[in-house]
């Protein structure tokens, strides 16, 4: 461990904090907008929308502290890659929740709330590992269970794109379900890259 | 500001200036395929697929030229990665071009020319940003604006798409006409990624 | 080139070779899958599915190393980076085998095992790479070899998309050969991705 000779800036933290909580609410949105009767999804979505400015703006903070300030407590291209990273999988859930209303989809397979169970959980777990980063500690346990969880997720994906395949006949349908799903799947991918950047900073710093 | 003991090797700057216009060249060469007969697509296509050859090139002197200077105005890397984003740009735009001609597709969608423009907006202000990374200086209101493009170029392509979907009914044509303007998109994100990167260098090194 | 003062750890670069050489034998399963009667196809999927676990151990081998050595032959970053880029290929090789028994294809056009050798020569020339990341020497002609394989395997993978909207009608299977054949092609682009990385640590610690 470096000794540290100038008290680092906390800011930080809570800021990435925050940010990783938009994501939470984000996954939670998704999933009220896979219960919601197709009537109501719009509205739903429209809150995912106003979700995701928010998460936009508390990226653009970071950002912009991160010009103001000398001294970081991580190297500066870390935490633009961290809020980055974050920010997109913000992008790719709303773009699911949007691609449901666009396509005007009817029902969409059941599955796709396993894949939505497992953004939930990946989104609460990386909102509680960011003020870790302050000290650096326990952090493993968070980047092994998202390594986990991705592997989950692509194998329910998986088992999906295998299901649209067999039952869905109607090609254009087809291309859209399997739009959707795989969206949802990068944004499970997103939130593993958020992971690989959390260890490669721990690995770095510690 | 910190000082600089050595001067900087600013040849850099100017072959980066020339390969992002490069990117210029390609975006118009994108808005004059999209005007021209069916039957004079082929040959600006091939056009365009000169002008990604000397974008290859003009990488490629970057990459010898890092090889064999010891002083580099900001790390190498970043010098590296600024390259490759600018030139990721060209192959995107030069693959939707190919694939215009390859799919032997009759009508584009008119919103496809508001996609070219945004690119072409986007070409300019990265060509004529990259000399600014000389001093630092006024690069913020380029990188504000190209994600205020891309963000812009986003909501014409889910229009599209949404479009495509509504009015296309047979679903090879979709595939085709969906992949192209997801290729489109794909550059959009490209200079986005570029202007993340200039966003990062300014950070570090200001 | 610096002066090092501690002797290199030269068990990463075993590591790295071990790593690459995964891909090796999931580049030689792929195109035993494509020449396997489709009743076997299963069997050399699940294979291939055991290499990409032996991959997944080899990379978390590596970056447990990382997190446990102090000193490091490259930037832990770099290390962690080209060790994600070599996984990532194997698995996209193991999605693109996956992918062909779970669509139940029965015939695949013959140009996909044009894509399989290109995969195989870049898997071959990345694991003779890997090993001389020790002294940085001859690495050049390595990283040029695999942009003119990635050129080439995109040539092959246009050309074969081409090929596909020409003659398959029935539009679900046109979805299910494209997707493997991108995902072939995105293997190739991280081969490419893998050498880039080569390069980028070249320039910086040469």
């Amino acid at each position: 461990m470096r000794l540290r000779l100038i008290p680092r800036d906390t800011t930080y933290f809570d800021l990435l904090a925050a940010l990783a909580q938009h994501n939470v609410s984000g996954a939670s949105l998704l999933a009220e907008l896979l219960g919601a009767p197709r009537g109501e999804r719009a509205e739903v979505a429209a809150r995912m929308s106003e979700a995701e400015h928010l998460a936009d703006d508390a990226t653009h903070s970071i950002m912009r502290r991160l010009n103001q300030t000398f001294v970081t407590p991580f190297d500066r291209d870390d935490i633009y890659a961290l809020a980055s990273a974050l920010d997109d999988c913000m992008d790719d859930m709303e773009e699911a929740a949007d691609l449901i209303v666009l396509y005007k989809v009817d029902e969409l397979p059941l599955r796709v709330s396993e894949q939505v169970q497992v953004l939930q959980r990946c989104a609460e777990l990386t909102a509680e590992a960011m003020p870790r980063l302050h000290t650096l500690n326990a952090l493993e346990d968070y980047w092994v269970e998202i390594n986990r969880l991705e592997n989950q997720g692509d194998k329910v994906h998986r088992k999906l794109i295998a299901q649209l395949f067999d039952e869905v006949t109607d090609p254009i349908l087809l291309m859209k379900l399997k739009e959707i799903v795989d969206v949802l799947e990068n944004a499970t991918d997103g939130f593993e890259h958020v992971a690989n950047i959390v260890e490669s900073i721990a690995l770095k710093e510690s």
